[in-house]
């Protein structure tokens, strides 16, 4: 009994240790993937390889560039090649499809809905993704909200990454997939 | 103990066989709907009757017919009724809301976020839908990412197929609609 | 012992009666937070304090204003301040960003897609909404579909009410924020 009590003692103390530097509970994934995605975006002259075009755009912005510095809305649609590493050249695993919204007036931020579809030995089915990406940030969080095939029902958060990025034509970024709720 | 012990040995071997053709669990809906909805795309021509439009599009294409082959990018907003049965004149028992993204440059797939806002002696509520659907695959899934009213906090899957398609102007969607999570 | 059959039968009667109302069962939120958040819509003369613009439209309707009564499909993009109380010039909490569509051709109605981002010193992390929003109803839920954060792997329910409305230039919303699964 004097073990429990002991025991009973050393994790409060733990307990009480690990509230003070982050109070949020941590949690380890039922399912983790890393995959990079690559956009390249449409610029009036690269039809073949384009991966992406912007598509809307407020009042006196046009289509082929990112609007200025006091206008903002852009609407991008993708359909991008995933690889397993950062080359864009490597066999794609699949397709990341959906759209992006620049969403800030004085710095780069967007709105992200989009889905990973899948289709390679190790995984057959499609993961959603939607939320706030403050692009200038090293890692951001956005969240997964649905899932089909070897990933149904699931959910979770990805943690994204820019892995590259040349001027404003071209970037890549990483993807780690944290799958928290698995069926 | 015998018994226990062969029972044991059973279900080891039931897992394996079952692991093998498939190693998918399989589960049974808590909540079962199948609907049908009815697309009709604005031309130029009439306005009174359709109940969706193309509002962007990339540089170069325009608002009234779809991008040609290298291009992509159409975004579709709709406001569609819902039917119980494949009659487009059926009484509607609900709206389908939102929008659909043209996402490819060779091929139809688009990415879909809408909901069903259904009203009616059976059900009133609202289902949200979000995900990449290849349209040209005779059935795919979509997530089914949250609910209201009757449809509280459920999640689940939808396996649309098209019904109906008439050049590009009408389609139709049957949408068989899986509850796992209900409340 | 009389006093535990006294109470069954009286719990049995009260299930009874609230089953006759309201089928549904009531649910306590595990956290609830209420916020305002102000969208000034870009009207081609207030570049300077605009928080959303307008940047898709039909054919034949222009991204200054919204669409006439036989139009609809205007995609509004915003990134609008969070407030703890109905003032447009009290400090903010966060940001709203994300769209909306306005998606009927004979009256209010849109479809929201959207991202709290809350950096204050009660909440740090990300709430992420989609639905449909029957605009001209006193009140009406979206769903919440994703959060990060203080807010990893939430959902739940939000009701939102216009609570203030200028013209086509400004809108103010009270957002009654349920989260009903907590990590």
């Amino acid at each position: 009994m004097g073990l429990n009590v002991s025991l009973s003692i050393f994790l409060m103390f733990l307990a009480l240790c690990s509230a003070i530097p982050n109070k949020r509970k941590q949690y380890t994934p039922c399912k983790h993937l890393v995959l990079y995605f690559h956009d390249i975006i449409y610029n009036g002259n690269n039809a073949a390889n384009a991966t992406s075009a912007i598509v809307a755009a407020p009042e006196g912005a046009n289509l082929t560039k990112l609007t200025g510095q006091f206008h903002f809305g852009n609407i991008v649609v993708f359909d991008d090649p995933i690889t397993l590493d950062n080359n864009l050249r490597s066999k794609p695993v699949g397709r990341a499809q959906g759209f992006y919204i620049y969403d800030t007036k004085n710095t780069f931020t967007s709105w992200l809905g989009f889905t990973f579809i899948l289709n390679s030995i190790d995984h057959e089915g499609t993961i959603t993704f939607a939320g706030a990406d403050p692009t200038l940030q090293k890692s951001r969080d956005i969240s997964i909200i649905g899932g089909t095939g070897d990933f149904f029902m699931h959910r979770g958060i990805v943690t994204i990454m820019t892995d590259a990025f040349e001027g404003e034509v071209y970037f890549r970024l990483r993807v780690d997939i944290k799958l928290h709720e698995c069926w």
